[in-house]
């Protein structure tokens, strides 16, 4: 083998002066246009109600993202994982952090080590061992992360109801172990199931008023409850009232998906990530069109299958964005998609020769930007590729 | 910020001294052993039929996993993209390799920079377009890999069936392109749909027949065939007569999982690929455990959900990879799991508090992996990860 193999292409980041003809596919592509104003969107809906932004990082792991959302410097952000944290805090100076899974207790001493490190890092639990390993890690680093007492508000996952006496037990724990109350936090998982706005809006209810019951009740037990912490984005986007919440959460708004279209969330025209793809084959006969985008590019989500419109592993558009009707990926294996028109459609099979580029908008926009090391950003309705933008990824 | 967040751990490539106890979780662990035995019992069934074993390394995509399939130097194997072609050339120093995915003409041009650079790449293509321009890239590089015609033997994706007059069209338009004939190469992916062995066997022998009898037609029309390319995991481990055929390419044999475990190939036992977890928190009153192994450790596939079992996102064990009766992931998010028991078991949720270590085995070895940058490696039925085998990713 002679040199040439050295400098492989491989996850290029290499990619600006490439454009959406010459691009390697299958290639992850972000809108910018749309993304900045999905952003203005949330923004302007919260501005309302006067709470803060806290948005949720697992969907776009990206600090450049994370940028267009805080164009006059780091603000509050949320994550999923502690290397996300630290990922943000040190490629990005942001330094108030709510992690926001329940805390693994083996997971403590990290915690408390990025805390001493300058980072306002809040942590999520709700049992008093949680509370115990937290406060012997904080102890032992000199420094100890405050901790939200998660709330369960519909059922969804982990948490506490607002009534059960376990929320003022383990805000006691805390004291007891020195950890400081950050507030309480909640998310309404469940709404991700809903469709009708009306349905939405009593979601978002009951989002705020377990929130707000749970801090209540902690404030007459003598508890100090600051921050009142809500949110998805489905609840985010249909809440018409949100008194006594100081901040909420949303991720996936940033990109918008299939799957909030199918809640009704969003327009199409606002989803701002897309999979390149080409055609590599064609079977007429069976209404078949063969792409180069599997699942190893969409991811294997299918989230719109319980939806009123499955959109298969994702909606087929041209290249520059406009769907065809009822043009879906209807199979995935690892490298290879099969288009197909949705069941009982009654549009054409639209005539796409061996080499024609596609782009494929996905049902899962955290899921389909898990698999792909980083964006190729598109602006200003053009097809050149602008700025590569990195994602980062692990645990 | 202190200097504590520049040497943060991220997808931590400095898992040696680590064990099953003290690793970071979710965390993919590879057990050696389990995978050397599955590499050692598809060889010794090739073995017996003559057959060349080209393994299809999109499973694994890491050098020191093939290495372990060839310990005596690089032998032939199969990828999925070209940057996996690139990897294992440069890496692992391998130049037998084929590219089984249907290629984009776009990509002709830097499939032949690669044969340019000393490899023997061998590409796939069923028309004559995808001749032509592999043709002119060729020229333009000033040498053209040769390239398998794709054959279709049972209506699963792509390719030209054996009798189809196509077949013969496509070879000219490879002669007069100057692309060399490699062959005939098809893929039963059918077969992942079965679970009977007698049927699993007769699917062994469709393929079987549908490349031979390709081979067969070029061969009568002039042209040299001389690699006839069968293979999946369920037929390779089924077939019961491969006359004909030269070699036999496999790829999830390496780890399997529970869709194979589901159609019969392999027992819950070889499974050599897990996710390590750590449990985050209860719903005794719902019957769940909640775990930091989510969609994004384990990935979305439900490759069980149509089989016989449906395993949910995956089967528990404890920590040392021994199952609990009728446990599965039932539901996913981005960074949880919840375990509960299968609908309808008898089985006793086991009592597993906060902090608890378990092991999850997948659906998809191939797309559990991707979610991870690379393997804990564990052997000798020892919890030491001994070491840390990388993944590449992209295209």
């Amino acid at each position: 083998m002679n040199d040439t193999l050295l400098s492989a292409p491989g996850d290029a980041s290499d990619t600006t002066m490439m454009t959406l003809q010459t691009l390697s596919t299958p290639a992850l592509i972000l809108d910018r246009d749309r993304m900045d104003r999905n952003i203005a969107r949330l923004k302007g809906l919260l501005a309302k109600h006067n709470v803060t932004l806290r948005p949720h990082l697992k969907t776009a792991k990206s600090v450049d993202a994370a940028r267009r959302i805080f164009p006059d410097g780091p603000g509050p952000i949320t994550v999923s994982t502690l290397a996300e944290a630290e990922y943000f805090a040190r490629e990005g100076g942001f330094t108030d952090i709510t992690y926001a899974v329940g805390l693994d207790p083996n997971k403590a001493a990290r915690a408390a080590q990025i805390h001493a490190g300058g980072v306002d890092l809040k942590l999520t639990i709700d049992t008093a061992e949680q509370a115990a390993a937290l406060g012997a890690a904080g102890k032992a680093a000199g420094s100890c992360p405050a901790a939200f007492i998660e709330v369960d508000c519909d059922g969804h996952r982990g948490g506490i109801t607002p009534d059960d006496p376990k929320l003022i037990a383990v805000a006691q724990a805390m004291q007891d172990a020195g950890v400081p109350l950050a507030g309480v936090l909640t998310h309404a998982g469940e709404s991700y199931s809903l469709h009708d706005p009306e349905a939405l809006a009593k979601a978002a209810e009951e989002e705020r008023a377990a929130a707000v019951d749970a801090a209540d009740a902690l404030r007459r037990a003598g508890f100090d409850c600051p921050i009142v912490s809500v949110g998805s984005t489905p609840t985010a986007h249909f809440a018409r009232d949100l008194t006594g919440v100081t901040e909420v959460r949303a991720g996936v708004f940033i990109f918008f998906d299939l799957v909030m279209h199918g809640i009704g969330v969003c327009q199409i025209d606002d989803l701002a990530i897309s999979v390149l793809t080409t055609v590599i084959g064609t079977k007429p006969e069976k209404g078949w069109i063969l792409v180069d985008a599997g699942w190893m590019a969409m991811s294997r989500d299918r989230g719109t299958s319980n939806q009123a419109v499955d959109q298969g592993y994702g909606l087929v558009c041209d290249i520059d964005g406009k769907p065809y009707p009822d043009l879906i990926v209807d199979q995935a294996s690892q490298e290879h998609g099969i288009l197909a028109l949705r069941k009982g459609s009654s549009a054409t099979l639209p005539d796409l020769p061996i080499g024609t580029r596609l782009r494929i908008l996905p049902n899962h926009a955290c899921a389909t930007g898990a698999q792909h090391a980083g964006y190729n950003v598109i602006a200003d309705g053009r097809p050149e590729i602008t700025a590569y933008w990195p994602r980062m990824r692990g645990w």
